[in-house]
């Protein structure tokens, strides 16, 4: 039996979680939930799964879901807040934290289940991207295994078992290259919201789906491989495979590749991570390889999709560089679903932003977050019009 | 620094074997070779290699390398016939042999070596079809590791690798298809030695290529993959993927597929096993994602191919099954290389042969010779005119 934390209960990896948790024989126990807004989900899932500790971090879902537990007699603990979030990542009575909560919010929260010593499924790419070298030292410090929760590093990590880190040639992630894959740059100019949501392949939440049809998720998930994985960034190769069955690889010295296929169904690398080192049953749909058809595979194209060039400056920089990176993109983001900039701005104000800001090498978690604000204030003074 | 030794050493596996070694940083020690006949190469690897044992299976040629040893001072032990097998394989000061004969004839020296506790690389696809009960306990008994020098073996051994046994849901066994792929049945009927020899993908020796054109080589994998990993038949699935760059997968009850992908290289699989449990530095050369083209998958079409069937149906009945498709088939390929009978009558004789013996269960390794024995003078003196 494995006690868990879920932060970001009601999102998409939240919500997927919990799907997992009821497909599993009893082995887990939901015992501290987070959300912020969503408290009618919350009451839902505090009638099903029945957790100790609940934390909302909007105010006003707070009161509502801690006057429905008063009213339902239920023995259940209400937090709020930052606090709230704080308090839930690091219960003396849970092993494992799974952070799926979107954005930098997700930071702090980690870091200290982390020194309270809480093994991590990570689903908040932000975590590594800004602070990869602070959060894998603490990791390590405190024995605290970190679990990737996304199919790609999920596969590397798959990949990785009963090798040696030393015998690794390089990391070969796999991209499903977004709707936008095979676009001249002319045709992304007019780009509009409802078109980069649909992925093709993945059904994901809004920011992710942007940032997959940018090509800045997997500018992301190069960053987080770096530190997940202590690779090199000349060492991590982006393969678009548009049917995104072949999760992820990794080659080693002598030629042989390994690599993990799977449905695309985020099930899978979620119950890869809660269940690790064992394997749960299966919850998401096998492969048939009789009716796959064709696999194939190209290299990006980084002169149309130029923000996963832009990822790989930021990261080979490090420092806080990939922390620009990475606020900048969240707001052009938001501008752009909000339709005040348009589609080939994001990329623009990633770059304006790396060009813009001083470069600390080892920043402070301090520094981290400051250069975050400051980056994610200029940006929005700028564009938000 | 590893003292080995190779059974079969002029032969297609051998050769790439000595390439390996060749291309190593002299982390290996060639202390013992055999051969058939062919004293040329074998003079030639005494000059590179300098072992310090050889032996000739054939006793002119053993005649003519002990006098070139002795005319040239070689301090060498010059042996021939089986005893000379036998010895290479158990001498005190190697830890490892390279079972890479072609036949029946590899069965013996492959368990006196076990039984001396050497390491096994094993080419020898036979040992483990006829014999694969008593092959497997003994290694087990002497705590000896049965490392498996094809591809395909070689593919599910990685994807093994740091995962659980009773995790393991199924392992797929990918068949490039052979020269006739896709051929209806009316087609085979004429097919001449010249064109089975033809292989699309893999430059083999001439059993080995007739045997991947009529899927038996296959069947051999399929029941060598039962007793290797310990895998019922119905969870050893056959997929047809033309461009060999899967050599091989396993499936696990999460649905996460392990995959072991490289060039068509032999001297993949061998390095592998020569260095196991680490990894040399490429000879092979890697695989480039860029340019691979596609990857496809069919399933096998068994009616036109039935001796894939007939080996599931051998392997299945287990005992001394194997022992009888595997004896029939070296023999009817022998007379269909010899032009003696027609392509498809390798199938037939296959099939009446596990029709026409006794079927002992549990056989011991003198009942398997025997059954071997038999099964080889009746398709001879029934077919060979």
């Amino acid at each position: 039996m494995k006690n868990i934390s879920i932060l970001g209960v009601t999102g998409s990896i939240g919500t997927q979680t919990l799907d997992v948790l009821r497909n599993s024989n009893e082995e887990f126990n939901l015992i501290g939930i987070s959300a912020n807004k969503s408290y009618k989900k919350v009451i839902e899932i505090i009638e099903e799964f029945s957790p100790k500790y609940v934390a909302m971090m909007d105010h006003s879902s707070y009161l509502q879901v801690k006057s429905y537990c008063e009213e339902n007699n239920k023995n259940i603990i209400v937090l709020s807040g930052i606090e709230g979030l704080n308090r839930i990542s690091t219960l003396e009575e849970i092993e494992m934290v799974v952070t799926s909560v979107v954005g930098m919010i997700g930071l702090i929260p980690t870091i200290n289940a982390i020194r309270a010593k809480k093994h991590i499924a990570l689903a908040n790419k932000e975590t590594l991207v800004v602070a990869g070298e602070l959060v894998m030292n603490e990791a390590k410090e405190n024995g605290v295994k970190i679990l990737p929760v996304d199919s790609e590093h999920c596969a590397i990590f798959q990949s990785l078992q009963g090798n040696k880190h030393n015998e690794v040639n390089k990391v070969i992630l796999t991209a499903s290259g977004g709707p936008f894959r095979g676009k001249e740059r002319d045709e992304l100019k007019e780009i509009t919201p409802e078109q980069a949501l649909k992925h093709p392949k993945w059904d994901m939440g809004k920011k992710i789906s942007i940032d997959s049809s940018t090509l800045v998720n997997k500018g992301l998930e190069v960053i987080e491989a770096h530190f997940l994985f202590g690779v090199d960034y000349d060492d991590i190769q982006v393969v678009i495979h548009p049917q995104s069955i072949i999760h992820s690889m990794v080659e080693y010295i002598d030629g042989s590749v390994i690599a993990q296929l799977g449905s695309t169904d985020m099930r899978l690398p979620i119950q890869y991570a809660l269940n690790y080192p064992r394997r749960g049953n299966s919850v998401a749909e096998k492969l048939d390889f009789y009716s796959l058809g064709s696999l194939t595979f190209e290299k990006p194209d980084m002169d149309t999709f130029q923000c996963l060039r832009l990822a790989y400056e930021a990261g080979k920089a490090g420092g806080t560089m990939p922390a620009v990176f990475n606020g900048a993109n969240e707001i052009a983001v938001e501008l752009f679903l909000d339709k005040k900039i348009k589609y080939l701005q994001i990329e623009m104000i990633i770059k304006e932003a790396m060009n813009s800001f001083e470069h600390i090498i080892n920043p402070t978690l301090e520094e981290i977050i400051d250069i975050d604000k400051r980056t994610r204030e200029y940006v929005l003074n700028k564009y938000n019009k």
